[in-house]
């Protein structure tokens, strides 16, 4: 049987922004329902908390380090293996349906003789996928821009330079006039587009069109909606849906003003943040960004109903997940970037359709998964060899369907301040300004290479309140925590052109010609002798 | 003024086997003069004790654990930058004559659509270089095998299936039979071919036709002798020129059979070591390995007077080093591969003919220095601009020229024992077989994952008997420099598609319409204002 994968990412989505998060007010039945025939991970963690490095961690399966791309508009470097690789070489391929935010590396293709308009260079260029519809959101940038939906939007009437900024971006007052949709003040009214034709209903539609026009070879379908991200546009009627009760309040204690490790502090004044303890500002932004979920969800019931109708649930795994939380004022901070749960942690819930994973449909697993795990664990559904010379995730299959396993004992995850106004305000040199985040399952231990480093522990403290990195008491677990830092730092997978399999079964040298160290002849015969053998 | 560069290579050359390394009986005044005529770097140290992964750095100017190449025969995966792709940057080539022990990334070629025989599939192939005449020795293999001396050897009646192995490494006993030239029990015996073909002979005249027949295009030219690595088959009169009284004592201390680390412990009982602790091996294959030096010698004199002649020492900067050293059975070790400073510390002269580093001529400089600094110096010197969000070592001009700088504080330096017998042997996972050196000019401290850490120090134990690295009273040494290590392991340049100048002039996303944060229209024209001004 062809086994397919719908492979669903949110952008900005915080993992509690969900009813089987532990969200008291949101509504997402529909999210819930694929969580109840499924496996939650609770504990899973993206490999950098902003949108272009913990994308293409999740597409190369790869930590940051080891792929490079660590901020956004930062292009992914020519020669990395992608999801699509991968599945590629066994015949099934990786579609793309919404945002990417992949940047290509032009000046490494060109120093390498690749067209960048030749398929290969097309395949590059996109990250390895083939595009069924991209849209960013903002303007993809690196040469070649697939306007999908701004065509979409002509085509139905919705004209403009930019019919994306002008329509799904842009919001209606009470008067009709067309207000900034960027503009925090105006998050609560609603997008000018029509909610039929807005990017959430239209990247649906399209993952639909997709299924319904697919042959028989296996596909890997990454619908990419580029919402609850901002700017906070929800067309009607979600842009009301909820009110200031439906708001929960802000996870923030009055010492981290002060007490606050300088990268975190310095994050604490910018203008992302500042807004926040700005009167009314959370029950504006959060209304409606818990209403662009609850639109998600909405579309998620549509998707759910076609695949029911069409036989997808029966060979299809779906993955949904997203590439980042955001701060939402918690912790004093917007955004996201850092470590705290609000910003690192990511719902990840996945349906495997096979009978083996009936046994754990509806758990939860706090086992810590990270974004890295998909490449495999879609290469491993799917059926093919997992290259983990190459990959640095791991399969999540044996945990979906209850086999005994031993299991990571932290999730990583990595932050690059250089590319931030923080760089010059802390005057750290550009090289210097990478933070890593590893986590234990209770210890949050955060590396700064010139800075302090910070420690939380999540039992006694899971809001993350308490920095104990500076504290005495706790210089053993730091210790402990640093340890698994460097052993991850020297782990990275850059051997990526020999397997495993090759180095444990490669012929002595002695079998080619190549004789170290003989003394006579005596010696040569007898090694001939048991390379034969 | 156009500059050139002569970047010559020994392989397997100990930084102690010069005259002017300190080696009490060897005649290398060829040599030796060019020490006097320029800087003689007295800790450099290569970046793996072993021709591949060393090589690769040293090409690329980074650490293994950032080209991945960490073993011989491992491909050098494509789109890796090397010394030749930063010095086509700014029109100047560099062209190989030798040996480079590249193995080109087949596969990754085919996945990205790069024909191996188009002219950029024959550049990556050949890690860079315009190739002049590649000389391995061994076989080079990954498709295409340059055989040039082998057409040489054939053109002037050496002839056979493989003339380099048949003559070149071959040898002669007193009756005239020809033996095999791997074999140590022959390394007292006379190669088979005249020394006006050997290898060594025939790169350095290699090396002066092109010069001869250089146009004015700048150009460096990496001169890279095979020798004095094995098979120890020196040409007449080499092979005989020095005797027993010639040979130094092994420098070993009888604990270090019963001390030592488990994977030097190890390395201590397989064939190329034991090899050493048999009566009369040393004798023979020192003597032969010095016969071999002081060709290479003789030979370095021809080119200097050669370049004497014809102007080209007033325009080249002259290099020399080697890829690794050899243990020669020191610490009860044959070959290289470790971290002692028999096989990691290597010679590394480099004459400047500029007046600028006049003041310098002839000293001795205890600075740290690395094989991957060589690439930047060369840019440097030739009037490029050094990509240091790609290259990790650092220009060397600054100290020839006498000018004021901050230094690195440690060497760095790996080893990878996944691709031996070690492996099996220790029942180590091939991926957690990689080792890490730091040394700090007086500390040697030796990371490896699951193993003991190592520590000597060279102040008070120059020999490097003594491993203090289970010791307690050191624990505050070993944590300083496992903190190197870790700042080490995490400032891996990966990110190698933007320069620091491109992220610390990069515009706010305000200023191309991405408004994050902004509450309202006072703010959002605020802001305009600024980026504008």
């Amino acid at each position: 049987m062809t086994k397919n994968v719908l492979f669903i990412m949110c952008d900005q989505l915080r993992a509690d922004y969900l009813g089987c998060g532990g969200h008291p007010t949101i509504r997402t039945p529909n999210i819930d329902a694929l969580a109840a025939r499924g496996v939650q991970f609770s504990q899973s963690y993206v490999q950098s908390p902003i949108c272009g490095p913990s994308r293409m961690s999740t597409y190369t399966g790869r930590y940051v380090r080891s792929h490079g791309s660590d901020y956004n508009q930062v292009p992914l470097r020519v020669g990395e293996w992608t999801l699509g690789d991968h599945l590629n070489k066994f015949g099934a391929r990786a579609v793309l349906c919404g945002k990417t935010h992949m940047r290509a590396d032009v000046d490494g293709m060109a120093r390498l003789g690749i067209d960048p308009d030749s398929p290969k260079g097309r395949h590059i260029a996109e990250c390895g996928f083939d595009v069924w519809d991209r849209l960013d959101g903002l303007h993809p940038t690196g040469g070649r821009a697939p306007s999908h939906y701004n065509d979409y939007l002509r085509r139905h009437g919705f004209d403009g330079e930019n019919p994306w900024e002008e329509w799904a971006a842009s919001v209606v007052d009470i008067d009709g006039k067309v207000k900034n949709g960027w503009l925090n003040e105006n998050a609560h009214l609603p997008a000018r587009i029509p909610e039929e034709h807005s990017e959430t209903a239209y990247s649906t539609t399209r993952a639909i069109e997709f299924m319904q026009q697919a042959d028989g070879d296996p596909w890997c379908l990454h619908l990419s909606y580029i919402k609850p991200h901002w700017p906070m546009a929800a067309p009607a009627p979600y842009h009301d849906m909820y009110g200031p009760d439906d708001i929960v309040a802000p996870v923030r204690a009055g010492h981290e003003k002060t007490d606050a490790h300088p990268v975190y502090r310095h994050n604490q004044d910018v203008r992302h943040s500042q807004i926040y303890n700005r009167d009314g500002a959370r029950e504006k932004v959060i209304a409606s960004y818990m209403g662009l979920i609850t639109q998600i969800d909405d579309h998620i019931g549509r998707l759910i109903t076609f695949m029911e109708d069409t036989g997808r649930m029966m060979d299809t795994m779906i993955v949904f997940t997203s590439d980042h939380g955001d701060y939402l004022g918690d912790h004093w901070m917007g955004e996201k970037l850092y470590f705290h749960d609000q910003s690192v942690r990511v719902p990840m819930i996945i349906y495997d359709p096979s009978p083996q994973a009936d046994a754990t449909r509806g758990t939860t697993d706090p086992r810590l998964s990270e974004a890295i795990d998909l490449a495999p664990t879609i290469v491993d559904f799917m059926g093919g060899d997992v290259q983990s010379h190459i990959l640095e995730g791991r399969s999540l299959l044996p945990l979906i369907r209850g086999e005994e396993t031993d299991w990571r004992t932290c999730a990583f995850s990595q932050a690059d301040f250089s590319h931030i106004s923080t760089r010059a305000a802390l005057g750290h040199p550009a090289e210097d300004c990478g933070m890593v985040m590893a986590f234990d399952g209770r210890w949050k231990y955060v590396y700064a290479k010139g800075l302090p480093a910070m420690l939380f522990d999540l039992e006694t403290d899971p809001q993350e309140f308490n920095d104990l990195g500076g504290d005495p008491a706790f210089a053993d677990e730091c210790g402990r925590m640093q340890a698994h830092v460097l052993d991850w730092a020297l782990g990275g997978k850059t051997r990526v052109t020999q397997t495993q399999a090759e180095i444990e079964n490669a012929k002595p040298a002695s079998a080619s010609g190549i004789l170290i160290g003989f003394w006579d002849e005596a010696e040569h015969r007898a090694a001939q002798a048991r390379n034969n053998s």
